[in-house]
């Protein structure tokens, strides 16, 4: 029993800083998420294990946390079943539930049993915590949270517009100038696959593209020939080696490229019409870029590709993606439901903030007064003096005990608390109490029937 | 695939509406919570099935929901236990996660855990959900938020008096009045098991005395003999049979009752003094009253036992308990720590607060106004109009198409918007944006370059 407590690897514990801090973030992602009419929903923690297996490929099934039934489970074990003693027959005759593994397909489940209640288009946001039975490493965990927001039953280009906007919104907020949203099209990856005529190897060929910048133009064209991407095709798409400059110069450019591909156009002019409606509107501290190597998530996306990478000099991945989904609650039995989203990197974005300094001064100030406990008779009007300045809404606490003096002002010290509060018996009987300012060390007296001078004194 | 799609029984799916509504419950909660100087910490979703078994009693090892190992968890199962085909002993080998039961337990776990970082006395919040495999009815979920406030590291009474100014600040703040905050301590109930020579029978006994109301005295007498009390303890106890008056009259009663007993007197001068305090300092909405039947959680608490009650005429049980218990961490090795807490029954208040009417009228207007989409060149103006409208705090939206007026107005109806804005081609050769006003039916002319204009008017 007394052997020394741990928690799960992977998981964490957050102390009252820490939760100071990934509140100031989730507030200012919530605060845009409304301004821009997005509405919250929650789903359960849990799933029914056919809603969520099967939707994430075989890796994903691997890494869902499966909750083992209740009652005697093994029961329901056939005998054949049982006799194998296979694990993976094993699992699902033992699991009717599994934690959420993402946050996109509880929400395509939810627009599919809420239809009728929703009026489309259907803007969402939601930000609850999903598990994943990853190896853990720094940076990984197995319990982290997701906060997406998505546009349902919209087709136009108008919400990806929406979405550039609502990235430079939040970072703008948080004070993360610089930011880079990149963005791409799935059409325009499909077309450089039919201008390769390579559609099977789309994903080992914009993986390699994507290494350009770090190992080079030969190593790409060696990995690309390795993943068995013919030396013609590779000839065929030498262009993108080199593309740069302007969105508009590299839509020139890929125009060109993909002339044949009627996909690849349509995608080409998506990008352009987004890219030029930004750019009419104009951006607060963010830049979009265009970027054809960005290929996340391909097999998931029909549209829109993004992805937001912090400011230059901070070494941290990606902080946000997303992009458009044409068939999101198709798997559940609802055709032609057009879908548009992005998500936020909570823990990323906390180390970035972290590492920039930005985030606000006084953010884990959890305590602004405390008043010194001399005892009874004082407790007694310190409690009441307390009460006052709750109202007047200043995070207030009495010492709970009347130990030593020394020992309170430690602990107000610890508290980081800029105002100390003393009312021993002599301010008792002058009905006053003294405020000791612990940044200067100034103390000042007020009438104990006159808190909201003392209020009123805080007030820039 | 297109099966319709369910999620678990006892877990729930929350719109946009109710959210707004849980999230008007938590905001006042936690806003209290951090006035009396509160600081909230969270801990993972899953714990080490060690540190909660057996934590619970039986019945809660039952409830708690395991989580299977992953990969070949079968593997790990010895040959003598596989061949038992027994879930109770099979469950610990492929198991070794398990999900939140309570607050409490893993707030203890951290305690210990952080025990170097934390500055005592530690005044911690958490509010996060709880998971239990109970059998789901009515207001019975197998998925529910605990909101709960403990003060660790400190014997003085001041924090109970602390955790009753809290339930009236909370309940006064959601406007809820009249709500009654029942007392008792657990040291009374020892003195009256001692009085009545029946430690091992003081729940059987205070389970009945609870019923006094509802079933009258010579039923709980009857339930009492039946569980093994004898008439010479039942006579004793008589006088709590007809307690009844103010709090200072049922001390009295009690006084004379437990004047053998040292414990049972200990209990009573705690009470007096928590109520005199309290009683001293008045309190906003609620009333405390004394209820020596009070007996929740028996094995668990060692001083006060709190209870809170709707206002009369509402029909629902507690929407909040807690109490004193002297060795909160003594589970996980760290002795002599004694903590107080109290917690709030979210959904039981989202309840009262439904029936009552006590959720603010505007707290679903997820937006405030709705830009009509009349074409790209309009929509594109309309675009900047927006992000300015935003800037100003206004959730404001663009109609995602370019559909009929007569849809997109009734979208508006649909999503509760207030303020309608229409920039048509006329509108846009004239500079101009149109306001209409939902309720009134109103319109009114800005100018493009001016919307603050517009943001001014509404200004109360």
């Amino acid at each position: 029993m007394a052997k020394k407590p741990s928690i799960p690897k992977g998981t964490r514990d957050f102390s009252p800083s820490e939760i100071a801090k990934r509140n100031h973030i989730f507030k200012t992602i919530k605060r845009q998420f409304e301004l821009f009419g997005f509405q919250p929903i929650e789903t359960p923690s849990f799933e029914n294990s056919e809603t969520l297996l099967g939707k994430y490929g075989d890796e994903g099934d691997r890494l869902i946390f499966k909750i083992l039934n209740s009652g005697d489970f093994i029961s329901k074990v056939d005998d054949v079943t049982y006799s194998s003693k296979n694990s993976t027959s094993i699992a699902p005759k033992i699991t009717e539930k599994a934690l959420r593994y993402d946050l996109t397909v509880p929400f395509a489940r939810y627009v599919v049993m809420h239809q009728n209640e929703i009026d489309f288009p259907f803007k969402r946001y939601q930000i609850q915590p999903v598990w994943r039975a990853d190896r853990p490493q720094k940076g990984r965990f197995r319990e982290f949270y997701q906060c997406d927001a998505d546009i349902v039953g919209a087709n136009s280009l108008l919400q990806e517009v929406e979405l550039v906007q609502l990235y430079d919104g939040v970072f703008t907020e948080l004070g993360l100038d610089g930011t880079m949203i990149k963005i791409n099209n799935r059409k325009v990856l499909s077309g450089i696959a039919e201008v390769i005529g390579a559609q099977h190897l789309l994903i080992d060929f914009t993986v390699a593209l994507d290494k350009l910048d770090k190992i080079g133009e030969d190593k790409v064209k060696e990995e690309m020939l390795n993943k068995g991407i013919s030396e013609a095709a590779i000839k065929k798409a030498t262009p993108l080696f080199s593309i740069s400059g302007s969105a508009k110069e590299q839509l020139e450019l890929l125009k060109v490229l993909l002339s044949d591909s009627e996909i690849g156009l349509n995608g080409i002019n998506e990008l352009g019409e987004i890219i030029n409606t930004i750019n009419a509107i104009g951006l607060k501290s963010a830049s979009l870029q265009l970027d054809v190597t960005l290929a996340r998530g391909l097999n998931y996306y029909t549209g829109a590709i993004f992805e937001v990478a912090p400011p230059d000099g901070v070494q941290m991945g990606s902080i946000g993606g997303g992009g458009r989904y044409d068939d999101l609650t198709g798997i559940f039995g609802l055709k032609d439901v057009s879908g548009v989203g992005i998500s936020f990197g909570l823990d990323r974005i906390y180390l970035v903030l972290e590492e920039l300094g930005l985030f606000p001064k006084a953010i884990d100030q959890s305590l602004q007064v405390l008043c010194l406990n001399f005892g009874e008779k004082e407790g007694l009007v310190a409690l009441k003096l307390i009460s006052e300045l709750r109202q007047y809404g200043l995070k207030t606490d009495l010492y709970p005990s009347n130990a030593k003096v020394q020992k309170q002002f430690k602990y107000a010290d610890k508290r980081n608390v800029p105002y100390v509060i003393l009312i021993g018996e002599k301010e008792l009987a002058a009905n006053q109490f003294i405020v000791k300012n612990m940044r200067t060390g100034q103390q000042q007296s007020y009438s104990l029937t006159d808190s909201k001078a003392f209020v009123d004194s805080l007030q820039p």
